[in-house]
């Protein structure tokens, strides 16, 4: 049979021992990117400094609803194009989309708990950076090598241990409840698991350099271009806080 | 909020009342089309006679290895374009698809089973009509009303109802065992699960008259070119059998 | 560099006489496929019998609007994707895309030519077997085989000398002019002109036997499913004469 | 007819005024995003102060290469899915993209001008940055607003009035000849006639202010994103030239 896939059960073991070290690099790639790129930003000095309210919170989970409405669809596509990954490979992109599937709905939520009315709320359209974000995500779902997208997951399912500090300081700022931060604890509950089965799914499919090489990449360029994100709401709170725009002047009453 | 998708909940009543006809006329439309393009088919004419071998099967088997590498891909992508549905949709493509993942390699295992051995086993590219189906299941996956392939899995996972007899006729004629039918076996007791789940989905998901007839729609073209599929199924063993042709050879061991 | 393409510039003249052979099997391969699917259809029969009117040319009009308004779009898709060939063959693609766009309003043209009111004229949706025919077009325009498209070129801008005769009945038929037929009148000769720059890149663009495989394929494959079209045309207009269905009605006026 | 498109010939007059006023502040905005982006970039600033060699050049010849390569493709998409535009938007698109095809082997040529041998020649894989603006270029073109790559096409065909300082500089600095700046050269003139075509589908196609917010998006945003290409290959040459790094190890024999 012209197997388009290869496992080679013989050297499994060999594969492991290599994929535990590429995961142990990932790791420490992860502390050094998100320490290069998110810790000094802009966006973290404002949460680490107090001086913002809960229109920060808001234009945040704007940006958080419109990616993560498309990132069960795009972990979904990683899959339909793999022609090249064993069956098992498939199984796990489209179980874990249809795991992320409505996360989206857990940041409207959370955007309209702080004092908005969901009839009536128009959501501004997305940041150019965020619109970069998803373009980005599909591009590496669709073309490409077919595992690199678990650069994404790998990074997005556990930065929770970065993360926590900055929440800390915005839950206390803005004295929120865990029923107004849901996509971030619920996430940080269902991620955990994903964190692991991620883990799991590139020990099981990386099979050469070039794959770790296309995960640790895209891990990269998409943590980029999420603190981009981050960067350009931070800056829009700014804007907005002191008059220079209009755009989000729908969220003023959060002020 | 401004909703693309909506349910209505306050006729939810009405439509399931709606759905409730709508089905029991696509069944009926269903055993109309099997008894109209199946039925009367040279295939299973052949099959009824009798007058066939374990090459007629083995053929089957490629063509549905072929086409069925790619229900679980184009059942993903499905739910992936889907920007009008409510979450619950996405949700069921992308677990189906879950589900659906691998199962050509019964239909593998099935013709491998019959003597072929698969190490050495070079699979010949899908017939064109094998093609064509699978074509159009992209492209009702991709294009179109949104819920449309719905249609197609309406029939396929509640045919074996029609195809029983076929199958008990093949498989007493082959004397085939369970374990040489893991496709057809496996697929009548999953499918039952799934088909009524594809009834609920549409119970929920389909929201007019529109949404119907594009169903309606898919399921009588795809049932038509899965008949013409089985009638150059019929058409190459015919070929194969008479010495006609040499495009399927390596299955003379067979014979 | 390590290019993607080869021409190999010193075996152009061996290639080039493969492909005046291969070209040659086409031509004939076309003219067998013809005769086998076209010639003998219920179209063709009911054409050179005489037994229509002009509503079997509109359903006919229809029909080729629909499949003609993506004929550029995936003529452009097809080398939009073909990372394997020469800058040349995706200038063919784009240049000969841009020489068909709009197409489809000569075939509307034709159909209000004959006395429908085209401010209020709303077309009903393609057959299914259109819509199996665009679909087949566009999976071979961005899948498998990147010059396969070229298969749906080489028939369909060189049928003219087997659909002349058919025309002429027509013609004569329904007393038409000319300008009632700029469909086919305009293609007649813009397609000459095209036929030529089909066959040079064959020339020029198939490299190997898979290339003219997948040729022969996709001719023989999209001339099938246009045979079905112009059946289920005929089989259209028949339900419409004997008042069986409703469904083309609006053409009622032209009977 | 059910035009999904409409002109409204009686107010062409108006729409042409309104595009004018449009056009001057897309200009407008065009030269306040250079100035704000590109000119006080590192890239620019390097360039200014002369403290380069050749493998500056010769970085960005390589990832001028790499998105090239998509940009006669993207055009062409851009076209394909334009269902919701006259026939003349399509042809731009098509006429367009088959006029850019190749134009990434001009970049390849400078590139080799300068001392590298192409026979032997394997490029690097574009910077991360790169691969993001292929990523957008591709999402405006296959997603949202049907027209909105022509903001893209509007800088980048108009933009050697800004970039000549810049050419100049690096031209005088590095002794080129224009036979080592084809891509740049050959540019600045097919892209004059292009960037008059550009405006005259804007003024005929743009439709209402949604559309010219997407085109002015557009243009901001990938804009913004080639100035991240610019100040990435400048890091590159940096660190090549610092001895920090190894990826373009390569170049150095033009040092």
């Amino acid at each position: 049979m012209n197997a388009r896939y290869e496992t080679g059960a013989a050297c499994a073991s060999t594969r492991l021992a290599v994929a535990g070290d590429r995961i142990a690099q990932l790791d420490a790639a992860l502390e050094d990117s998100w320490h290069e790129l998110v810790a000094p930003s802009r966006f973290s000095t404002r949460i680490r400094s107090g001086t913002f309210d809960a229109r920060l919170y808001a234009i945040y989970l704007i940006e958080t609803y419109h990616y993560t409405l498309h990132n069960s669809r795009n972990q979904a596509l990683a899959g339909a194009r793999a022609f090249d990954r064993e069956p098992q490979f498939l199984k796990f992109c489209f179980k874990h989309a249809s795991e992320e599937v409505g996360h989206e709905l857990l940041a409207l939520h959370d955007l309209c708990s702080l004092g908005l009315e969901r009839d009536t709320l128009v959501l501004p359209a997305p940041l150019p950076s965020t619109e970069v974000l998803i373009a980005y995500l599909y591009w590496i779902s669709q073309t490409g090598n077919s595992v690199q997208r678990l650069g994404y997951s790998f990074w997005a399912e556990r930065c929770y241990r970065f993360i926590g500090p900055l929440l800390q300081s915005a839950r206390s700022r803005l004295r929120l409840q865990d029923s107004q931060m849901t996509f971030l604890v619920a996430h940080a509950q269902i991620d955990d698991a994903h964190g692991r089965e991620v883990v799991e799914t590139m020990e099981r499919h990386c099979r050469d350099a070039a794959d770790w090489e296309c995960v640790a990449r895209a891990m990269h360029t998409s943590l980029r271009l999420t603190a981009q994100v981050l960067d350009d709401v931070e800056a829009a709170f700014t804007q907005l806080a002191s008059g220079r725009s209009r755009h989000y002047a729908f969220l003023s009453c959060l002020a």
